[in-house]
């Protein structure tokens, strides 16, 4: 069914997946950097993203724990130090997910309440886990495949960044810090990613497979964005225990 | 925080999770049996949930993994059976999932494009994912009382049975032939798993585990409601790759 494709094919391909099936085009993001999001969805957003930030080292340490190859392993190690910081108070060099909690504070959400991650959409957690459980149980190429996303994260973050400053009077440049350090981090860590890929994915199978890959991860983050729209939008489905605009936290036993 | 109950509340803390949280009172659920889903969507339904019934034996052959007593493995084996039947072709008594199959096929969905599973939500492969995980990761006693929906399920089957032949002239009494073995089978499963739970959750944190599991699972069920509603109601975003009424089955490579 499939053809060998040369590597430049390859990245082509992964390239249009961005193009196409990536989580800017999602109608919550561009709700959200359009200034159209109620105060309430950019606090679930903030929220729920958490949970997803949270996981992005227990991913990447799990890439690490089943990893033969050492050159690999220290490269992926720098994720680690770039999500987790080097100090519990961030006070040198905040890592990326106490950078994300200071957005989270700066958008009026209790801290504890949000680490607790009891308030995120049941969906989030499933979401995060299944991107979890796809690096720790599938091929180490595909592992490495679905961090792709990363390739087009740059793009993302522009939008969101200059988008939510002119259209939220709550959010600050401070409160956006995380994602200063981003784009640099994210076009090393995907640069290494890609070239491992165009070089290790050797058969038509091995390509199929990083494809389906980046695709599964697309669905991840797609599949936030609509659990977001569906409880928070104007629908406003919010399921049991999820956290609620205004009555933050009020958690049920 | 929690006070050790005695069995008998534990037993009406449980029923309470289900009186309110269980998927009988979600929106799409309603819509289902009081006839106003579109065709499309009692499609998307039974294709979803097809994957959740293609699960069950799974995660129940999981629980039975990584079980040490021999009394609950025999017990639990019969759920294997009541699934997945005895022949392939379920010739003399088919088992759960080839009379969900029977259903999909009823209501004109193809069946290997039902099983690939490929045109199903990323959200109900997520939370399908999520309770497996949870049957092979929490404890026993967590992974058996997450089995206690069934504890709810005969009124849920009644109540779509009955609206379902009344209200949508596709669907027979054999379309939903899954539904007549599934009460008498969910009450002796949830009988069993009842009394397991009541005995052995004998501290105020174990029986905090056994309703967390409950919530757990009502959790899944009405996650997977909330994507169907979200894709397929009104809103209808249906995410890319997942099925997409009478373009079936038109998945991309």
């Amino acid at each position: 069914m499939s053809t060998l494709l040369t590597p430049a094919e390859l990245e082509a391909r992964l390239r249009d997946i961005g193009a196409t099936r990536y989580h800017n085009l999602h109608p919550f993001h561009r709700r959200l950097h359009a200034g159209q999001c109620t105060k309430g969805e950019v606090q679930a957003w903030a929220l729920n993203r958490y949970c997803y930030q949270a996981a992005i080292p227990i991913k990447d340490a799990s890439l690490i724990a089943r990893c033969e190859d050492a050159d690999v392993r220290r490269e992926w190690r720098r994720r680690l130090a770039d999500h987790d910081g080097t100090q519990a108070d961030g006070a040198d060099a905040p890592g990326g997910i106490e950078r994300w909690l200071r957005l989270t504070d700066g958008v009026g959400l209790d801290r504890a309440a949000v680490i607790s991650q009891s308030y995120a959409l049941p969906a989030t957690r499933f979401a995060v886990q299944a991107y979890i459980q796809f690096v720790r149980e599938r091929s180490l190429l595909e592992a490495i495949a679905s961090s792709l996303t990363e390739l087009f994260s740059p793009q993302i973050i522009s939008e969101r960044v200059s988008g939510m400053l002119a259209h939220y009077d709550y959010v600050t440049k401070d409160t956006l810090a995380y994602f200063d350090k981003r784009p640099p981090q994210a076009k090393q860590d995907s640069d290494y990613a890609l070239a491992y890929c165009r070089e290790h994915a050797r058969t038509a199978e091995q390509q199929h497979a990083v494809l389906e890959a980046l695709h599964f991860k697309c669905d991840v983050l797609w599949t936030m964005l609509d659990a977001l729209d569906h409880a928070y939008g104007e629908a406003g489905h919010i399921p049991p225990r999820a956290f609620r605009p205004g009555s933050f936290p009020a958690l049920n036993p």
